[in-house]
């Protein structure tokens, strides 16, 4: 093992989230690939299941395990659970507790609070003691506490994609938090790897279709982010839709400003426009198109980069915020990869596509 | 030529929309196509453009000529105009006052005031005296004005998608009208059949962007029918967005109670829910999916109907409605049709798929 | 009930041939669509499984019912059987026997041999004494023996677009059977309507890939065929690949002259050439584009028909004969609706799109 | 500039293989990425054009420059052309004899012989002096020749797909050389960055179809390659289709024996089995997926590696070899930039993804 190498496990490995870490973690120059999970493939080759990564160095060693947390719990420092909300918790809890770095995908350790799990999953928060301790692991607001965090909850795709350009404005009382539409496009990997007949080919192709109303689960970890940043509790108006495409999540962002704001809208976009492009000077996975070019997907798709862009509209006294992600890279693994970076102190963007 | 047959010509037929009516009208009980012109494809027969229709009974006999006025009139009672707008009103003109009747899918006579007109298109209006005497071909809002009209002016593609969930609750005061947000998908042939870079395949496929804003062109009729829906002036905020398809249009729709309403919310979505039911009732283009399903695109392409569905939020007390349709058909050339039965008092369904 | 009408059921009406059926069946001049099966969704309104049909009259009363072979019986003259190979034979023997005409679109009646059945399918056939009676429902190369047939064994999707371009060359003793080979292309809807990992979207979209080597089921009946064709045993070379559209098959076929043939090639070609423009010169739902144009599946999904064209290699002496069809109309539906024309003696161009 | 690094110019960048190509060099640990000319884009930043780029480290200062010999032999080392043939030509020479290295991805060098150039590309070679000099680049093929060249004529996507599998079958006498048959599907990036009506979105997306028959201009190339191998000349029957995805080649083969190897069939495709096994063991960029798995497309795209499988067919005598590739990497930059690799003595992989 090279110097400066960490071992690292994925469990849940075969799904589509699993498959980007996969991707993402076999590139990565300071992981080892110790242990791969998958209880549906468990025994075959991982090649045998991802061919598209048999040409990487050492892969045809790697055979997917049952996930056994004394094998994870020797063998690796650090864990990525790429796991259904629910499982998550089974083995976040014990790796924690064996000392392992635990950086979950999934849904159960993003809320503060077990009730709001509780209305939103459908069943009890299994370990409610912990979800204090779990960091919200969206680098850009929370880089500090994923540094220290030895359990990061990885935000949801969409959230990511809602978040990041909301929140500043909100944390600079730029919008008026009772008037935020969050209306989104997500491409069909969000459904995750299940056969399943609503995502067959031939039931996605050629079709355009809203989903997840009234209140889709992700809205849950969405508003508890936004009340952060504005102090007080937020209530979102939020409208996922799915679209043809394999990855990629197109959010349009209806936002107002707060009332004596509007009286000269030019000084508010331009604050906006400040506030924006000031806060992500810096971000290396922040692409801030600006008033200067909508975002689109296809910019994005296979890279960890966001790109925002927004217009106004003095008609309607409204700044529409566009932002474009790759749903399974920044909206999920890649983020992952980048809190672990963060929380190792390696380069943040090491093992990253830009 | 069977009784009760009209002679019908189609100006501009090889676009998409022309493709689209050229396949209507062969199958038209009514209808003897008998005039196809079109400046790119003059002297070639119609199958060698478009070889889907090859087999239609008497196909082989058409052949697309230059857009001659004199030859239209001579030979035809109507004509349909798939010509782009500023050309349009060149046809459309000459042709109403040889006492054709003109279906126009252009922009061209879809807007009452000629300013409007010139703000959104740039151009002066080649004709504004000819603004007043047209009828905005939206047969489920104008069906009576339709029946007499001369010249129609069948609207676009997002319009007819947001019209008609917009009107009838506008009529029926059960909106705010300042706080209206349309937000559309639009497949790619909405673009048009116009060798150009944006709309090339690899352009578009895997790829979601929004385009048009500030201020996409359709707005300005939209904008019409509301304040004539309102009874006063509405401001609309609208968001087209290109996703790959070739059709279907789904609209998402934003809409608020009109403030005193919004105290008793189940009593405001019951109303809602009864003025779109039973405004479309009757209406054989219309499916409403009300509470029960939420409308997709694939429902309804190919066919002229319109899914029309709903979902009230009482934490953000908004109604969403969503529509989906195919915007070549009910978005064009399917209303054209429609228009047109009403007119010569066919049945409203011939020739059209539901 | 109209006059001249025929009460039909289908039987396993909820996958996508099944689908297809009722599109078809629905706007049929003379079937009143009495009995729709389906297993899954029995009890459920029909148009709550397939909304696309709301629009239609009558449809809201059409409700799914448990497959029964006495109420088929009771209310029907005629079935159409869109089940699985196995399953269809159960439903086929005792409907014949009380009667009705059957129309299976499964295999099980396809082939006159029960030991290829057993070779191709993995099962002994439950009812080898009936495979001698059923028709193989070709209708351009069996219309006479589909118009006294009571069952008839609607061909495979593959075998349509295959027979149709080789069956008039054999005959004529214009091709080597020895050296033919068929290379198709498949859409996704093929695969049925299934909740299958493979068939997902996104294992699909941006996918090519060959399968089905190196025995495909459908070459049982293919070389059935093309034996009858050729008076003796023909081996077919037979590849078929998926590729991400929803309908659609494209076949190329290589095909060689018998060996005294080549030495004039011009004069085979133009053999070749005459022999497949005469044979289906009269046919209206084999589009014949020759020398002039290659076929393209854009041109004919939506309808029953398929075009066939071919282009002379005089260098590799050998010529490509290609052919595209909608793999649901051609390939299944279509051409089983068409064997019902012909057998109740309707136009055989009724309630089939062009 | 860091050291072993070496300034290189892409001419032609703003194509598909030119955009492919400044992915892959941004990201080449040895390069440093000088000049990027484009006539239509000259003066503007090279991240306008293309906004996936603009996360990369000094992508801020990248211009598209007028394509000028002296500004590029005075800045750069190494060109790659990414110019349509003919105009390839009119840079490639003055730069080689200005001693840079010319890695040019038109077919201008491709061919030995002026006069092939001509049938195929319907003009007269405008430098056939430097038809013998030029080294075609296929890596695994030529691999010696590459580390030596001043001007490397990288092939084709179909030829890469096409040659790979064959040519060892060939050079060890274990196929008929009389009787390949090369069956191809690509995406439509294949067609270039090319505002073309038959490439649009709505043209492409649903359709299948063949094209370039009878004699693409590929199979010049082909036929060469195969000649050398085969040590006389080979007649290929190649016939391309496109079909609707981004990227992706997928080559269907059908291969026969040499005549008297037919008698033992099994030992044949044993040893076709070793040869193609054998060859292909050490090479960092074929994946042999042989008898165990059929290649598909989805496991290479975006990345240099070709999979390469077989099936054989004891019923008519022939081996169907597969293969799979990227046709802007493996089948024209990737490959271009292995060249690169080999030319300068870096490790081939360097700056590809495998």
């Amino acid at each position: 093992m090279a110097e400066n190498e960490i071992n690292v496990a994925i469990v849940g490995a075969s799904g589509y989230s699993g498959e980007e870490l996969v991707h993402l973690l076999l590139g990565h120059p300071h992981v080892n690939l110790s242990v791969l999970t998958s209880r549906q493939y468990a025994g075959q080759p991982m090649t045998s299941v991802f061919p598209r990564f048999a040409g990487y160095n050492g892969t045809d060693s790697l055979i997917f395990s049952e996930p056994s947390i004394d094998l994870i719990a020797e063998k690796c420092e650090t864990v990525f659970l790429a796991l259904p909300h629910g499982v998550s918790a089974e083995f976040a809890v014990p790796l924690v507790e064996r000392d392992l770095t635990v950086i979950d995908l999934s849904a159960d350790f993003r809320l503060n609070d077990a009730k709001v799990y509780q209305e939103y999953y459908g069943t009890k928060h299994p370990s409610p003691e912990w979800l204090a301790k779990a960091v919200y692991g969206l680098p850009e607001i929370h880089r500090d506490a994923i540094s220290n965090a030895t359990l990061i909850a990885s935000p949801g795709c969409y959230p990511t994609s809602i978040l990041l350009p909301i929140v500043p404005l909100l944390e600079d009382n730029l919008i008026d938090p009772t008037q935020i539409i969050a209306d989104s496009l997500s491409g069909v990997s969000g459904a995750g790897r299940n056969a399943s007949l609503p995502f067959l080919y031939v039931e996605c192709n050629e079709s355009l279709r809203p989903y997840g109303v009234p209140k889709h689960r992700h809205l849950s970890e969405i508003e508890q982010e936004l009340d952060l940043a504005n102090g007080s509790p937020v209530t979102l108006q939020f409208t996922p839709h799915l679209v043809p495409v394999n990855r990629g999540i197109l959010t349009t962002l209806y936002l107002s400003p707060v009332l004596d704001q509007a009286d000269d809208f030019e000084k508010w976009t331009s604050a906006a426009n400040d506030c924006l492009t000031k806060r992500y000077a810096d971000e290396p996975f922040v692409r801030i198109t600006g008033r200067e070019r909508l975002p689109d997907t296809k910019n994005v798709t296979g890279t960890n980069s966001i790109e925002i862009g927004w217009v106004a509209d003095p008609r309607t006294k409204r700044l529409r915020v566009f932002s474009a992600e790759d749903n399974l890279v920044k909206g999920a693994s890649g983020q992952a990869v980048q809190s672990f970076n963060i929380r190792f102190g390696f380069d943040e963007t090491d093992g990253l596509p830009i």
